[in-house]
């Protein structure tokens, strides 16, 4: 059942979510014991002006 | 106080969000016996290549 | 695929969700037209120190 | 470690969320006791369609 | 209508939550335009052994 | 800035919790080209009693 929430910048590609999805879903089937069929991944794409951290939008020059 | 967070695939109708959004409301309020103002439902439209289960993204063929 | 995070107060019975959660799943199917097997339903129990509305914990006195 | 998830509806400017984010971690770093380099703060715009109150949808006349 | 979900280390009294939520409220019905009582936060307590940076849990020495 | 929720079942050992984080940072860190110290990965331990699949609750019998 484990069920994830990813956020991370927009811009990836398709292929990278295609891969990351197969990669993360395999080692967690192999560590937790469950079957690829119970696991979710759900994937959020961030704009930079949506996020910020130690008080600074990432859209912002750092 | 009920707060749903409710992630469904993109491309659900304004008029479904609609009905959704009041049989649940109607729903939650006669089960736990809260008023209806206490209840917010937020949908989150998810795109098929954000979504993968079993290691593959829902936009790719199954 | 709906997947439903709902939080509410801590406190409510096994039973309250067990029918909150048929009765839920009952409305998407109709409304979405989904199966029930696609829906799922993560409850978060919340205490009222860790719930505020208008600036204020719902475990202080309003 | 403070991370925040903040929804409200779209429409707020970059200067806005800007502003909210120097402000809400100065805050907490201020009421925690920590460092600016660990919050963050990641903001979701929704649509009026996309959030219900009291079972109707935002984007319908109240 | 924002609404915050905030996830933290646990151990944080709850005198700090009542002065977080009173200040970041105020903060952001000042930047937004908004209401107090529109503006709802939940925290939710994380055990270091439940958060990871690099790939290391919070309970483990770093 | 990859910033992962994972719910699952309670009753998942820390050390498991500690291999998961490792392996699924690694793999995060090849698909996207990220540092590891912009990975962050919390996991949330979940009841049965709280989670429903196909309007049953799991801590009941299927």
């Amino acid at each position: 059942m484990p069920t994830f929430h990813i956020e991370m910048f927009e811009g990836r590609s398709v292929e990278q979510k295609r891969q990351l999805a197969a990669a993360l879903t395999e080692t967690t089937c192999k560590v937790l014991g469950v079957e690829p069929q119970s696991v979710d991944i759900i994937f959020h794409d961030v704009k930079p002006e949506n996020w910020a951290t130690a008080g600074k939008l990432w859209s912002d020059p750092r």
